[in-house]
């Protein structure tokens, strides 16, 4: 079975910088089979990446190799690293882009291992020192993709200090709890770091954001009418506030980090 | 051959949506080919989905699977099923994303089956009840695209009542025929339901819609002088306005349904 | 190893062309791996499409097949081309597309064959005279990227006349060199057509343009603090400027074609 790279960047798409990566992995690895997750990542947004990583690489099947390059220090001292995450693994900066996924990896003690790039080997002969996607981070792995036995320890030497982001964690209130906005997607679905388990238990709630307030949760948007503010766990299991056939994000002029209350009704 | 599987989406580019259906897909069928034909359609627009495929389809080989997920009614009543048209395969809910390629088959009298997809055990374990595209329409895709032998009647039961969209269909009128405008597309060519059959028989016409009038039909773009604002047959066989290395729907202001008359000179 | 196949259009994403192209390629070459390079170049720009691929092209593997259509005379008398050049291919409209790949051929000796399409047995039965690119660029690149040991002389007649673009070389001035601005990316990185070798040896040097002026070069990005303007060699070799985590092309109000200064410090 060939190996699968996922690639997710703040590259955009209107530039040829995704095809050279493309490029270089299959001038190494011409059997692997290349997944795109999102090239439009906010211009050098960590967090961004890391929830959208965190979302989507549950999906993918064991062996999924995730390469991301949102990258602002690219060229400096941070390190370029890869990761074993229980079955998969990860290949890019040392910025923060694991964080969210390193904590749910934690919380289910999948095994873990982490590696600073320190063998030049694996990388192409020139290095731009604005483009280690390209020169440096694609070729770690499409190294690893070709080579079904390579070990983490091949490209790199263990470290056990990764960069992590500052997470806003949900706080119990004196009647239920806050959290925050952690993603507004295409659709403008304003999802929140609030999970069933941050709800305690079952029963009505309301849901306060953005100077709105819903009472209830949804099950899903076409079981209200057109133009309905409602709240829902969206499909990874976050609390989110949406309009049915609308742009909730929009509509509360809901931005990331904005408070989100949650009481009992 | 590996089976081919085309994703047509509302999800748009931002998000790891697209990304996590390919995930699953390749769980399922490693083989599979993935085509994106694309994930830009207007969000909850069933119509512009509908148009798109009726016109992308037809340029893939036999066996090819189109996957449609363009699902306002997602996790509601509305029913999710799979179709064969001739030599393809569509998956999808059932909400008229068929209509026009289905009209299709009946004229052109290539066989027809429709399935409600009603057997859990090809979906995923777990199914959100708002994104039936990763957890439901994607695995029965894969399904079918792994077992080359696979019936429809595998994955579901035979309907024949699918939900088809009401559709603006040509109109004679006393010195022509009258037609909408039925997409507008990146470059703003204006495209039409009105086709040469429509046109009856050979012979100059003048085409007016939103206030303009082009008289004659011109073969191709590049014999006119740039800014030139003409009438010619598209690569689908749909009339069309155009501007030459210009954008028609801007200048003309044009929406989809917008009327348009074709008379002869 | 299967035949890889690079895609560059400015068809958009919205629409389904991109997609009927690559289900034109897999219906005659079903193992072709297929590239999107992008499919954003400005409708009808011809030189960022050139740009664009000169920058990608020396990324991919020998061997890989290069599909690039921007062709505002499509069903004109413009010719359909193919070329060799080195080890890759190009298939295309005649319309200066190749300009900068074959000024860097010729300049570094590669081997370079140019034939004009006129082989209609390799194209599709029916040819839209509005869509070359998926009834005749698409099958002639899925033909050779299927039969390894095909010649370009199998899909048509040599030539040696292709239409080059003006382009716009650096000049010596009386105390440095002047160049112009090439291309503006996606971050607002704004790239000249001046490289290491037109600088002169080393030492620092003063960037103008657009009203503004960078004294000395950078090596990378993070090394400046946010905010800041910088100039720097790109990932492709050329000079640029740049804004730390910030859009250059936007602050400096920057076009293609706007002329940049270099001298001496």
């Amino acid at each position: 079975m060939p190996g699968i790279i996922t690639i997710m960047t703040d590259f955009g798409l209107r530039d040829g910088y995704v095809g050279e990566m493309k490029g270089v992995i299959l001038g190494i690895a011409p059997q692997a089979r290349i997944v795109d997750i999102t090239h439009l990542i906010g211009p050098q947004n960590v967090l961004e990446a890391a929830v959208t990583f965190n979302r989507s690489a549950p999906s993918f099947p064991e062996g999924t190799i995730h390469l991301c390059v949102v990258d602002p220090g690219v060229g400096t001292a941070r390190r370029p690293i890869a990761a074993r995450l229980g079955a998969q693994r990860f290949v890019g900066p040392d910025n923060g882009l694991l964080t969210l996924l390193l904590a749910r990896a934690r919380r289910e003690r999948w095994p873990v291992e982490i590696v600073h790039l320190d063998q030049p080997r694996y990388w192409r002969a020139q290095i731009s020192p604005v483009f280690h996607g390209r020169d440096l981070f694609a070729p770690v792995a499409a190294h690893l993709a070709a080579s079904p036995g390579a070990a983490l320890s091949d490209v790199g030497s263990p470290i056990d200090d990764p960069v992590l982001l500052p997470l806003a964690l949900p706080e119990r209130t004196a009647d239920g709890v806050r959290g925050a906005v952690m993603h507004i997607d295409h659709f403008g679905n304003v999802a929140t770091n609030l999970r069933a388990e941050d709800l305690a238990g079952p029963g009505d709630v309301i849901v306060c954001a953005c100077g709105a307030e819903v009472r209830g949760l949804a099950q899903t948007f076409g079981e209200r009418p057109p133009g309905d503010l409602i709240a829902l766990f969206n499909s990874h299991g976050e609390l989110e506030l949406a309009v049915v056939n609308g742009n909730a994000g929009q509509r509360l002029g809901a931005k990331v980090g904005d408070p989100v209350e949650v009481t009992r009704r």
